[in-house]
This record gives structure tokens, sequence and C-alpha cells, in this order.
């Protein structure tokens, strides 16, 4: 049944918000003056293509059917006609919205035709400019001290050759350098010791890597996505479980962060110094923000804290940033909030970087070729959408007004908390990088149902939160908007 | 220092090959006549530009810089202006040659210009077409019986989440379609029994399944790939080590296939009805031809054996057609030479295909959803490519080519290793999917190297063979060319 919804608009809003702050960013070149949904969600044409799609694959996750081509900066347009304020943002992989002119001139340029129409083999044949393609993409975002980039094909492809490269490092520190010994490479064709190492990465509980079986391994959001699949003995370390808003619990929290750090370093003299374990721990991997286990945070100090215990074991310190990176935080790294003595050891890339990758330190690159391989190492393709990012990134101070629009939208949320203390809290995160609890997951489902239905795409993460993962062109009047229809449906579901 | 080289040119042939079979398919508009080297390999730009992607990444491996908008067809030109016939195709991965005038005029559709500029997050916001996409990509080369399709990112995650697959399977069957217990859930989280279970996939000594953690297990191709990196404890059987040409030792081949098939079933006894090991086998991966391995062959009747183990035991059975798959063995999957009574379980792809992926059998659908899942599910961009592929495929009978191409190319490289009987043994294939060996890891390296020096850009695969993977537009005059090549080096071998 189809049904005209009235729009959302500031007259509806129970919340008073503060007026817009002015930002540095132009507006997006066309983009719509709001959300519109003028059908049922789903909509019927999205229905009708998902009984389709059912035939050949699971559809059952679809949220609804896309007209790209319509969909425009911060908007997303389905099949339906219905445009959505998009704060979730392809899960946190869409860098500047939506048809970006900058992007359509790169596709469109003739000198990237050649690239865009074959799959070069990089780590054997790379284009003639791929050095300068390195420099003026993933040169210029370049955490201090990491000058090893190696580009792959997505967040766990990175994560799993990050642990490929710290496990060859480990090993061949542990040899004094040499190079792995006759009897290495025997016994490794049959998956065995001491070929085939029992190492491991220390991880954390709530941690989310990726769905391969490596990192699967060190991922501890979810278990649907863990279980049945055969396991790596690898040890998990508790990630400090803390108290919103952090300042009025501070105290509080740093207790819960050493109770943490503790454990990590019992696990670590367990497996490292009295080798009382399965396996010896070659590294540690975190990210930032827990995301996929529900917007955990933790504090600056706990960080430094943990990359010293890497550093007094000699464990490398690799920091997961397929979803924190890229801006978001209002820095370009999350982990640059932390100010570290030492640099983490690798940084793993993905999602608004378009390809996947990780940074590390030189002693991270392996003496011998093909030890991290595969047959594209990346794709070029790719580097084109990056390169327009990175250009439009410092071009229209895209760091400048994601803090902007971030600290509206925090402020504004924890207003919308005050106003409805039954249903949110916990009024979290950095930038734009932000989240909200509901009472149960049952609720966070229904609300982000709700907000599809009045135009606004958001999803879940953890059991009961709402994350919000805008594109960094996300502006104070798109946080404005965001706000009035949390209120509408907020107000909804009181009734 | 620059020089000229001579064209090697049919004069300098010591060998007389057959005339030249006409082919179905056309002419690749403007390609070049031939190859031409007139630098030194590699050319001082090459060189140049190498040292520069040290600074950042492992240049070690790179053959030469690439100028990807001057090659063309069967003709890959480096940035020193030579070019080169290119019989290696990206790994066997570029389907349709270089700058194809359909791939292009797809590039350049508007229609197509949303789905280059972002990446859709496929499995929850597909686009409008993407039924339509898949019916007239992957649903025209579908195998009988395979009608679920995956699309993922490379063939190492096609494999890896093609055993997801089947691990869920098989402990869905084994609870009797039931969910996971709440003990299952629980221990999954600390990557403990019964929640993370035992269980392992059966592969082959020679094979390759790719290089991340759980294919990399299933992998034992080359000790260096797998050395350091901690593995799962899964089993590994013998392939046959047959004798070529495979008519002249029928008997002797059909022996060392049943060694095999009995050594297969002792293992899948051990493990799944005696169960006296560490892990219970939840399918068996296998290659149609073995490639990284060295381009290993076993016999139809080796493979549905094999299928019928797989089938009696209860345990899936995946065949891993990432570089066989796409038509160079003369048919579009390699399996399809077997002539099987009951289908593969599952069968992965990537490179020629452009995106990675897998088919399967309905059973391998979990229940639930986010269980095969990642962000981006694949990349439409490269359905594009795809779409081109599979519709000159069709247009230009490229099948029919290949086989006509390869045929002469056989022949050709038989002659050539009766001519060298001291350089050239074990000529070996189907279509265009051929090798030679060389005496020696050495020799081998030379001959490609020396081959390079003279216009024929091809790759080792084992520890001394040469591996043949055009694309499907070579045709026979390039196999012609190619044969020249080869005799011209060999020709200098001897001297």
């Amino acid at each position: 049944m189809l049904r005209t919804r009235q729009l959302v608009s500031r007259s509806f809003s129970s919340v008073a918000f503060p007026p817009l702050p002015s930002t540095p960013t132009p507006p997006f070149p066309g983009e719509y003056p709001s959300a519109k949904v003028a059908t049922e969600y789903p909509g019927p044409r999205s229905v009708a293509l998902g009984k389709e799609m059912e035939s050949m694959q699971q559809a059952a996750a679809v949220h609804f059917f896309v007209d790209y081509t319509a969909s425009k900066g911060n908007y997303i347009v389905d099949v339906d006609g219905n445009r959505y304020l998009d704060v979730y943002g392809q899960i946190a992989s869409l860098p500047i919205g939506y048809n970006h002119p900058k992007i359509h001139a790169a596709i469109q340029d003739p000198k990237n035709l050649a690239i865009l129409s074959q799959r070069p083999c990089l780590g054997i044949l790379p284009p003639a400019d791929w050095s300068n393609m390195l420099e003026t993409t993933l040169g210029k975002t370049q955490p201090p001290g990491l000058s090893e980039i190696t580009t792959l094909m997505c967040g766990s492809c990175a994560n799993e050759n990050a642990f490929k490269a710290v496990f060859i490092w480990y090993q061949t520190k542990s040899r004094g350098g040499k190079p792995p010994s006759e009897l290495d490479l025997q016994s490794c064709m049959h998956n065995e010791a001491p070929g085939s190492p029992a190492l491991s990465i220390l991880s954390f509980q709530g941690g989310f890597h990726g769905r391969l079986l490596g990192c699967l391994s060190a991922t501890h959001s979810k278990a649907i996505h863990k279980v049945d699949i055969p396991a790596m003995d690898w040890p998990v370390a508790p990630f400090p479980k803390l108290k919103y808003p952090l300042d009025a619990y501070a105290a509080e929290n740093a207790k819960e962060e050493a109770r943490c750090l503790d454990y990590v370093e019992s696990i670590l003299k367990l497996h490292n110094v009295t080798k009382n374990a399965t396996s010896e721990i070659a590294g540690i991997v975190v990210e930032p923000i827990q995301a996929e286990g529900g917007d955990n945070h933790a504090s600056p100090s706990f960080f430094r804290q943990l990359r010293k215990l890497a550093q007094d074991y000699e464990v490398a310190f690799i920091v997961d940033e397929v979803q924190t990176g890229g801006g978001s935080t209002g820095k370009f790294w999350a982990h640059e909030h932390w100010e570290l003595d030492n640099a983490p050891d690798l940084v793993s890339f993905s999602k608004k970087m378009q390809t996947g990758g990780y940074y590390a330190k030189p002693d991270f690159r392996p003496n011998e070729t093909y030890r991290i391989f595969n047959t594209w190492m990346g794709d070029p393709a790719k580097m084109i959408q990056l390169q327009a990012f990175v250009d439009v990134l410092q071009s229209d101070n895209l760091l400048e007004n994601t803090k902007l629009a971030g600290d509206y939208l925090h402020a504004g949320l924890q207003k919308l908390a005050d106003q409805y203390p039954g249903i949110l809290s916990n009024v979290r995160g950095v930038g734009t990088y932000l989240a909200i609890d509901f009472p149960s997951p049952e609720l966070r489902d229904l609300a982000v149902n709700r907000l599809r239905q009045v135009g606004l795409q958001s999803g879940g993460c953890g059991d009961r939160s709402l994350r919000f993962r805008p594109s960094l062109i996300f502006q104070p009047k798109h946080a404005l908007e965001t706000l009035e229809l949390i209120d509408h449906v907020c107000n909804g579901l009181l009734r």
C-alpha cells in the first residue's frame, strides 16, 4: 500500500537545538534539501527486487535497493524514489558522499580509462605512475614513522596480511635475522611446527577484525559471526567497559582500564615469559574504538599503556583503523588522539580509503619476495576514488567540518538523551564517530526501522547501540536534520 | 645502455611449424603486429621507477612497469616502449586482452558512472539492477545445479568463504538442522569447542588455494608462502604425480591415481569414522589442474572417484576454479571436462572473472543472515568488466578460438620439445592452459628472463615449469609467434 508520509520539519521537534555553526566546507553541489519518504519502508519495488535476488543469494539482510545514480551527497535514494539522509555511509565506507563531482571527473578522465578497464597485478606489473599514485594518496595520509605501504583487497585481507607480516617479523627476529631453516621449510608444508609455529595474536573481547579464518580468531564481537567456524587457539583479553560520559566517571573508568591492562600483562607473561600456554603471542591487535562490538571507547592513557606493554614484551602493536580511519573522528587516524611516544608498528585500513591495506614500520617488510603477496595486491581503480577523497579532504576542510558537525550532533544527542531518558543513553564518541544506546536490542531495531520510515538511514552495532558513520561532507545542517528525525521517532516510541 | 634488439622473425626459426588454422574470432582491433623489444630488460625507466617504489614497498618481484594505456589485445607495453606478447595474462586474470573496445564502451557508458564512483555494500544496499547484473554475468556461466551465487573480493576470499559455508553446513547437518546452542554461542567467543569446532578441509600436496590464514592451511605449493605463519592442523593428501604425455603412461598413471585415492580414503576414515585424529573433515578442496604447484594434472576418472569419496563420506566437494575457470581450458569451467554424475558442492572463482566468489548448491546457503558477509561483498564495478567478457565470449566464439589456438600451441610445443630434448619436456595441458618443464629451476628462470628479452611475457610455476595463461583472444597466430620466440631462446640456450 502506497501512502505519502508527512515530512518531518522543525515544527515537529519537541527539543530546541542550538543555532547551526558555520562550516568552512562548501555545500554539496545539487544536494537534496532534505530526506523524503513517500512509500512504506521497504518500498514495493525493493520488496519485489529482494524476491528476485533471493533466487540467487540471501537477500534477508538487504535494507533496500538503491538508485545509485539518483543518490547525491548525504542522501541515498532507493528504487521507490524515497531519499534518506545517510548517517551509516555504506557501513562507514563512504568518504565524500554519493556522486561527488570530483570523483565523477576522475572516472571520466580519459587518462584513467586504461586503469578502469583491466586489473593489473600490482606486485609484478604496476602501472607507470604507481609510485606517484601512492605518494599522492596513501603517502599523504601516512602515520609518521610507518613508511611501508601495502595495498590489499579489503579490511579483512588487510588485517590478515598485517598478521602475516607480524608472524614473519617475529620468527625472523627469533632466528636472529636468518632465513628459515630446511626443517622450517619442510615442516610447514605439512602444517607442522617448527615451520608452522604456534604463534598467536592477542585481541580483545568485543573486538572486530574481520571474518576470514585468521582475523575471525581475533574477532569477538558477535557469536553468530564465529560459531561453527574452526578457530586458531588465540588468547583474548577483556576490553574496558567504561561508563559515559567519560568525564563524569573518570576514576571508576581508570580503575576498569587498569584491570584490563593487568589482564593483558598476565596473558603476555603466561604466553611469552613462563610459556605455560599453547602459543606465543607475536602481536596485539586493537581498534581505537570498538565499532561492530558496540562503539566501546577507552582513554588515550589506556592505549598508551597498551602500546608500552607491547613494546616491553617485544610483540607488535597493530592498530586496526579499518572503520576509525579516514577522518570521521576529527583526525585522519583515530590513534592520533592518543599522542603516542612510539608509533604503532602497523596500522590497517580499508572502508573509506576504498582500498584495503596497511602501513608498517620498515622492519615489517619481509626480506624475501612473494611472502606478502596475492594476484592483485589491491586495485588502482580504487586509488582514483581515494585520490579524489584526499584532494577534497584538504580543499574543502573536511576534518574541520567533521569536528564542527560532530560536536553539534554530539551536543544535540545529549539533549535528546536528557529529553528521552527512558529511550536514549550513553551518548559517546568523537567527531561524527558517535553512538547512542537504546534500552534493548528490540527497541534499537525498532528505532532503526522507524528512522528509515521517516528518512534516516542508520545502522546498529553491539547489542543495543546505534552508530553514526556519515561521510565527511556531513555538515551541521545535516546533523540538525538527523537530530530532528531522531526526536520525532523517540516521540513516537513514547506513545 | 640502450640498444635495439633484432626482432625475432620466422627466418630465425629452426623448427617448421604447421600452417595456421583459421579461427572464428575476429582480430583484435588495432592490435600490434608483433612483439618488439628495443631496450635491455628491464628497461631503464622501469629500473628507475622500481627504485622509487622501493622506498614505499617491496619492488623486487616487479617484472617491469606497464603503460596500460598503450597495451592492447595480447600485447603488454612497458614504460620503455617495449611490447611483449603476453601469455601470462596478469597471472591468468586477463580475460579478453588489454583495452578491449567493449570494456572501454562499458566504462564510458554514462549509466555505469554511479557504480564506478562509489562502492556499494552489496549485502545490505545492492543497486537497483543487481539481480539483472548477476543473471547476465555469473548467471550465464553458472555450473548446472549450483544455483547459489556469492560474490566476494578475490580468490583467497572466495575460498575462505567457501570453507566457511562448508563448516556452517557441516555443523548444521550434525545438529539435524537446528541452530547453534547457547553453549556453542558462548564457547566460540573464546575460540573454544564446541562453538569453534575442530573441523578441517582436506587438501592436496602441491595445491594452492590462496594465502589468507585459512586457505593457506590448505595450500601446499611452496614453502616460502607458508613458513613462519601459524596453520590450522589440517590434513593433506598426495596428489598424483603423473607422467606426460598422459596417453603414453596410462597404466602407470592409473596406478598412481589409485594410490592417492586410497590415501584420501584412509584419511577420511581416520578423521571421520574411527575419529582417531585432531579434526573432523568437513570438505575436500581441489584444483582441476594444480597451477601454482607446477601445472599438475590428474585424469577425469581421478576426479570422478574423488567426488564419489566426498559423497560417500558426506563431506563437501569444493572445486577451486580460481585459475582454471573462465574458459582457458576450452570449457568455461575445467571441471566440465570430468563429466561428473553429481556436480561439485561449491565452485570458487576469481581472476578472469574479475570478481571473486563461489557458486554453491542451495544447501550451502546459511539459514541465518550475516554469516557469510563482509562490508562490500564484491564490487559491481568489476561486474561491468565481467559483463563485457561474457558478451564477447559468446559473440566472438572465444571458447572455440581457445581450443584452436591451444591445440596449435600444444602441438608446436611438442615439436619444440622434440627439437630440444635437453631443454624442454613434459608438454601438457588442455586449451591454452598449457605448461612445459625445464631441467632445473635455474634454467627455467633464465629462459623466462631471456623470453622477456625477445618479447614474450610468461611466468613460472612449480619448481621448473613455465605456464601459459593467455587471454581468450589469443589466436593461432599468437601461438605461432610464441613458438618462434621460444624456439629462438632455446636455440640461444644451447650455445
